[in-house]
């Protein structure tokens, strides 16, 4: 690291993987919806609607259960929850995630199987973190959320990807998958429910990963931070089901099920049946890792048994049925060779927000170049005001025919 | 990265600097209690007294003050704050902490210059995480607290130690800081008012920093979480007051001051009056760390505001007055030569909590081998209970005179 000669102060000029660490935030969601946000002009007359982001709170009519709320308030109250916790976490809230993610389960996780994180957020944080080593790779989904690629570039981890095939209701494409592992690939990603796809995979399709990631060698992290929000006649399966033929390490949270994502509560849940993450000391490590970055709030972890008690089933199934009538996400292809002069799917959503104030994600935030998501995640009148906007912008711009 | 052939499975195992992983964290104060925890005879007639942590809510007569604690409920019950934060954490939040950092400054801080963290270890984590670049090396104060170390060992960033002097109450060697430092040095950190050691430095000391500093061209990581925890007859000064001679960047939190170390609600404040810090893109480069990390939850930050402007200086000044009469650390030098039979530190610690049911600290995991820390946040009754059976631990352990 050079001193910079101009002011004669050694200061490094953060990188990862080559690229100014600067830029390798730059595509995580909320980094693309800012750019996309500034394009929006401010003297607009009509209210800026915000189609962008997957934080359904952004709707006035999504509350968080008020028995989780009580829940924040009794354990705060308690004054038992202001000091820091244990590395892992408060033993009554990992044995109540335990008891939540054993449900249905052929085996119980015990609560030394959890690890209490900041959000999901942090568990990729976490696993992206001690997996990586330096000539080491990851097979990661595409199309998938960003924020794996940025954190592998930060951790200077190889990201290898595989498709998910669209006409297969985004299965993951094995051959692929099978094409790219090699001796140096720490685990393979799923994420089920998909984000950004909103599929739900099947009890045969999980087996077929599973085989395949036993038959490479190849442990599975399962990003399963829509557990439960599987709409349609496809119920949700865990990953876990099939810890006996490969090691799964399951990331999660609160956020999307209780509506909370800002209550940064999330878990690292490790199905080691045969003792292989043990022996390599991924618990140790994880541990460790945590030990030097960070923790939910004390107080939030101590109301996770309550909330996880007292939530009323009707409320889930409340939040269910609209998103089975409504997907949370609906992913569009757009078809460039009709519009006229858009350049891709960014353009577009610049262009959008800067004539009709309207926010949609850029898909390039999600490897998909030229799709557009929108979060439907919203009360039905600000929906069909959006999706109005949206149409008079693509007639304005639509190609005439010649 | 060898597939381990026993298994046929590729689990890497995750190294920092060559080390375990697993290791990194493993000196960290409360991995250190752990096993000074795991000494202690479970069948023993006594309570276990705890004076081992720097956390004073272990004490049940330390509470945060309630209106702090009302100031979380309002923000959680207001719906307004169930969302994700924006990545450099919510406005109004940073508004109220860059202004009760300016106060008696010589200037304004923005709320530009502040980014909200999961407590003052995210906020160090961030720092070394971006400041650390192959062969860049970081200057740290010895003794000093063990996360720095720990989290430069995980990011290989070497550290270099300059010594605190005791008999010059604590202050830093600069001598020895000009020796260590060279071109590849990126920072000095500073623990001030320090831990373990309880000192506070002098507007002179903290002067003659920023010239050392200034002249050796590396900025300043102010590490302030004890902020206006100032015994005695010196006023706490913040380093940033030196900001037009060297850029610091101050680290801190609420944990200390309101007693809510679980609460994970820390800063970092950028002091860049020259710009020197922005033109090498460290403000956007701590941005898109924490955009690949995580937040403080968002309704703690949303209660910010009303934290700072409701707790009333009494509850401070109570706090305070107690830490006057009784410092929250007492560090002691063991004499080993006194003593039959004990190895260092580590095995005092061990054999008192075996023996006695007490837990102290090993200085070890502050740099201060043969040392230990005594926590005297703590009612007098338990205090005075604890010194008694450490008296005859050490009675009973002397050597015999010839």
């Amino acid at each position: 690291m050079e001193g910079d000669g101009t002011t004669g102060w050694h200061i490094s000029r953060p990188s990862a993987r080559g690229a100014p660490l600067a830029d390798a935030g730059s595509m995580i969601i909320r980094a693309v919806l800012g750019r996309v946000f500034s394009s929006v002009d401010a003297s607009g007359p009509r209210p800026v609607l915000t189609l962008g982001s997957g934080d359904p709170t952004a709707c006035a009519s999504f509350r968080p259960p008020p028995e989780a709320e009580d829940a924040i308030v009794d354990a705060l109250r308690s004054g038992k929850h202001n000091g820091y916790s244990p590395t892992v976490g408060v033993l009554s809230a990992r044995r109540a995630i335990a008891e939540y993610l054993s449900r249905d389960l052929p085996y119980q996780l015990s609560p030394d199987d959890i690890y209490l994180t900041s959000g999901c957020c942090q568990a990729i944080d976490v696993m992206i973190s001690i997996l990586a080593q330096p000539g080491s790779n990851i097979l990661l989904p595409k199309p998938g959320f960003p924020l794996y690629e940025s954190r592998t570039m930060f951790s200077n981890l190889e990201d290898r990807h595989f498709n998910l095939i669209p006409d297969r209701g985004w299965e993951a494409d094995l051959e692929s998958v099978e094409a790219l592992a090699d001796e140096n690939t720490v685990a393979m990603v799923i994420v089920n429910p998909s984000n950004p796809c909103g599929s739900v995979y099947s009890h045969d399709h999980l087996a077929k990963i599973a085989e395949t990631a036993r038959k490479l060698g190849i442990i599975i992290i399962a990003d399963e931070v829509y557990d439960h929000l599987a709409f349609g006649n496809k119920p949700f399966i865990p990953m876990v089901i099939f810890a006996d033929i490969v090691p799964v390490i399951t990331v999660g949270s609160i956020s999307k099920r209780w509506l909370v994502p800002g209550w940064r509560l999330g878990w690292i849940a490790m199905c080691d049946l045969n003792g292989i993450l043990k022996e390599a000391k991924v618990d140790k490590s994880i541990e460790s890792y945590i030990n030097i970055t960070n923790d939910p709030a004390t107080f939030i972890q101590g109301a996770v048994p309550q909330i996880i008690a007292n939530t009323k089933e009707d409320y889930f199934m409340k939040y269910l049925i609209f998103c089975e009538i409504r997907q949370i996400y609906v992913t569009a292809k757009l078809d460039l060779s009709c519009l006229d002069g858009i350049q891709d799917d960014l353009d577009f959503c610049c262009r959008l927000a800067k004539e009709e104030s309207v926010i949609v994600l850029p898909g390039s935030a999600l490897g998909m170049k030229d799709w557009i998501r929108i979060t439907f995640a919203m009360d039905i009148p600000t929906l069909e005001n959006a999706l109005e906007r949206i149409k008079s912008f693509c007639q304005r711009h639509a190609k005439l025919e010649a």
